[in-house]
């Protein structure tokens, strides 16, 4: 109707406002351009170390989260809630790789691949992409850099164990910032020398902020190339504050410290090493140099190391350090409208949970309402579990990994089950007794073990369910150790392995993009809507199309 | 800017179409104005259980669900997704009562008290509410009417085993429609007398549909009582269909059929009960008489029993039956705009999962891709599970509980091992071996028996790990028969009981009140939310006021 189409028009002039004219103009172009992208993945975060968080957060009598509100219900205030698959082809259960690969990429992929499609040709990732379209690149993780999702975003390997080769895969796709631990897969072989020159020089360099060893299995100097490639070199926290422009941080020879050393370490002069919140800040700083914006992943990696070893404690401590890291980029992000921000997870590990037992069931106590005015107490048949539990495991001073190493490199005959019930009940708040310490140290040949495997330990810990899914081999002693204070601690895990459990996907930034990420996805269509959204240089049409129908079957 | 404004609202006036008045004038009152509220609990529905539903939809080679596209794809078409934490007061993890009462009530509740607050005081529900408001009401539920989620809509009692008072208190609350299980809390005892007129007479009323017996201690008749108060008698389906305005429906002595049971009886003679779907449709029917609206709350209830004895297969039926509820739900909304529905759980139950282990890995194989083109072989370390598996499970033709309901009613010189193996892989897809079946039989005698207990069972199950999660007793072994196919299944339970994963809530309806629900609530603001928007009989400031702040420590 061109006539009322006039008439409209003439009435929006006459009243002078622009705001009245809306309706007159495509809706679209009032949204403001996308400029920058930031994916950050909880590795192993389900929605249940995501409730851990928020239990603790709400429920902690002493909680350190300030108003009991976290990172996540911020993002809730502006963004937009939905849920994505991440199995891999042909399989009910993914892992780190296949899962991040299928992020990256947008294609479905094999388990343990890296930048490959199911059947095994390389996929343009979005950092190729993001390059592509002149923008600035970044990947952040508290693991180490060639660990499998950092890699899924720049390698392309069949088997995610390949980690010298993923080193020369990262400095090829070379992003503006790479911060991580994972130094050991970037000097030569020959490093190892401890009295080679070498070796003296990497350890001057690296100003003796961590071992020097190497992993490669070949003599070439990936610092070198870094350095021909215009790469400032970085390796502790002093180190990575004056870089400027394009930068490599390798701040451990292997992994970075879990969360809670790097609580423990943070506020110290043993804080050689920079938190997953500094590494986060730098690498915006860097990055947002760049006119044309930016794709930075950061990965709180360690989330899913905690969960194998169904270690509670330290796992509130790894989504603490998550949640400082996320809080520090809302806000960066405050105010902004050009920046797409995604949290989600590439699958959950452990399959968590508090869970309500019959052990030490409440007593009977008097209630002072009208109810129960007739004298009837109040006595529940369960014990549901005291929050005070929470403030329990935020206080465990050590790991369960770091517990059995020290345990381990103890003499033999120090290795005895009171030893580590002394060790056990110092570093944590939940007791064990010398029976359970029993129970976790026998040990049994391994069913399948030849004796021509010299190299393969004999023995493995005794698992008394389920043990097909504890593929942790001696550090399944951590699991039995969470088996032995479940009670205790109100708190069971399913397996040592991920689970198939759907996960979050959090979205912030302009309404038309995160409006596409509130469905139920699969994460090959998260990374095509991630994808999509970076190649919106101005908001159009393009940037509001539909997500590609999922590939169902795989 | 009065001027401004009187110049606006001329050009407005000259335009003479309505719609570019729409910023003169409050935004809210285009909204339409809320009639009906729909509230859908999956018992024990957390992430993992939905995970399930999503991945046998997606990924089962031969998937039942049309298009692969589940109900709850649908409510996020054009709705809105959230999170919400279900704690009670002062614990860790909530049962299925003081979940229900806090989402009824918006206050916090006790364990396992029905509509209290913490202290023992009755709170008003949303039944009441509604009343006062001149809408219908409805209960729905395929468990019983009495059963922990029902009845926190309309009972205040100090403890939920209390299912005769509760029966009490329903029919002084008056819903409407109420249509569940549960016909022997309403009958006099009496009725236990086979020989008795009265016995006979009540087999006669519900035309022998299920056995006559009574649960009370007392001689109400509460069927009497119902009709007095002018409820139509329902006890199959037939009556159901027959019934007009207030109806009150037992379809069976105590629970519903299991959705195993249901799914093979629908088509079928045997159908006396009806399904959850046909309950639900019926319920709607009625209810949508009401000029003024209504509320209705749906349970599928007997996800969480799936789920307390770990039988996956017969979660995935319950979670079917949930699904087809659900479709029926918004096939009947569909093009309205004045209902509210939410889909929420009360707790996660059992901690599911798929998961990955090191049993049967896969054999290398070749692939087309460039990357393999050296001749290296596709070869993952670990069984990622077979998508397979979701058939076969689908396959499974008996729930646990019903086998060893068998298994128990044999002569006892015929409940071996071996008979055992028989049924189980008879019955579903996942053999057994005769050494699996004498773990599962073998029992101990309970660690606090006395020898003056002699209506306690003297003997229990052996759980190999994490005893006091397994809380079922003699059904146990229903746990026990989970653990020992969890490899074949790819799957693991870490519980027997409830965990505190936090639950989706899914909304669909009025944009301005769904947009409510996006965020991270606890049951007790989620429950108020839902009283809020029922209280909006037109849209207003009221229905849009911020939910009220969180009571974050109780």
């Amino acid at each position: 109707m061109p006539t009322l189409k006039y008439i409209r028009w003439l009435s929006c002039f006459l009243s002078l406002t622009a705001s009245s004219c809306a309706d007159l103009t495509p809706r679209l172009s009032v949204e403001p351009p996308l400029k920058n992208v930031i994916l950050i993945i909880g590795d192993g975060m389900g929605p249940q170390q995501i409730g851990l968080l928020l239990s603790y957060a709400r429920q902690a009598p002493n909680s350190v989260i300030k108003n009991r509100r976290t990172a996540l219900d911020r993002v809730l205030n502006n963004g937009q809630l939905g849920i994505s698959l991440s199995y891999p082809d042909n399989a009910l259960v993914v892992d780190s790789a296949a899962s991040a690969s299928q992020i990256a990429t947008g294609k479905f992929a094999g388990s343990e691949m890296l930048g490959l499609d199911k059947d095994g040709n390389p996929q343009t990732n979005i950092i190729e992409h993001a390059k592509r379209l002149g923008k600035a690149t970044g990947l952040v993780s508290d693991t180490r850099i060639t660990h499998a999702t950092p890699a899924a975003f720049a390698a392309h390997q069949t088997h995610r164990s390949q980690e010298n080769d993923i080193a020369d895969d990262l400095l090829a796709a070379e992003p503006d910032v790479m911060f991580s631990g994972g130094f050991n897969n970037w000097i030569p072989q020959h490093a190892n020398d401890k009295h080679s020159a070498l070796h003296a020089q990497l350890s001057q360099l690296i100003k003796h902020s961590f071992p020097v060893t190497s992993e490669r299995k070949d003599n070439k100097n990936l610092l070198t190339v870094a350095q021909q490639k215009n790469y400032t070199l970085a390796f502790n926290s002093t180190q990575m504050q004056q870089a400027r422009g394009k930068t490599l941080g390798l701040f451990a020879d292997s992994s970075m410290a879990n969360g809670i050393i790097e609580a423990h370490n943070k506020n110290t002069a043993q804080h050689t090493e920079p938190t997953l919140t500094e590494m986060t800040q730098k690498a915006l700083e860097i990055l947002d140099f760049n006119p044309k914006g930016f794709f930075l992943m950061v990965e709180a990696g360690q989330i899913d190391w905690a969960c194998h070893h169904n270690d509670t404690g330290l796992l509130l401590h790894e989504m603490l350090r998550f949640n400082d890291m996320l809080n520090t980029v809302l806000d960066w992000a405050a105010k902004r409208n050009d920046t797409l921000i995604i949290v989600t997870a590439d699958h959950e590990t452990g399959g968590f949970g508090f869970s309500y037992s019959n052990a030490n069931p409440p007593k009977g106590r008097h209630l002072s309402g009208s109810a129960f005015a007739g004298g009837t107490l109040f006595q529940p048949k369960f014990n549901f579990g005291d929050p005070m539990i929470l403030d329990k495991l935020y206080a465990q001073q050590r790991s369960y990994h770091d517990i059995f190493a020290e345990f381990t490199a103890l003499p033999k005959n120090q290795q005895t089950a009171k030893t580590l019930v002394k060790k056990v009940n110092h570093d944590t708040s939940f007791a064990i007794t010398e029976t359970d310490a029993t129970n976790i140290l026998k040990t049994k040949i391994k069913p399948n073990y030849h004796s021509d495997q010299s190299k393969i330990a004999k023995n493995t810990p005794i698992m008394p369910v389920n043990a097909a899914f504890f593929i942790g081999d001696m550090d399944n002693r951590e699991n039995l150790l969470a088996q032995a204070v479940a009670t205790k601690q109100s708190a069971v895990w399913a397996t040592g392995s991920h689970t198939s459990t759907p996960v979050y996907v959090f979205t912030q930034g302009p309404k038309h993009i995160t409006a596409q990420f509130k469905k139920i996805l699969h994460h090959t269509e998260l990374g095509q809507l991630a994808l999509d959204a970076l190649q919106c240089s101005h908001a159009n049409a393009v940037c509001n199309k539909p997500p590609p129908p999922a590939n169902v079957v795989e």
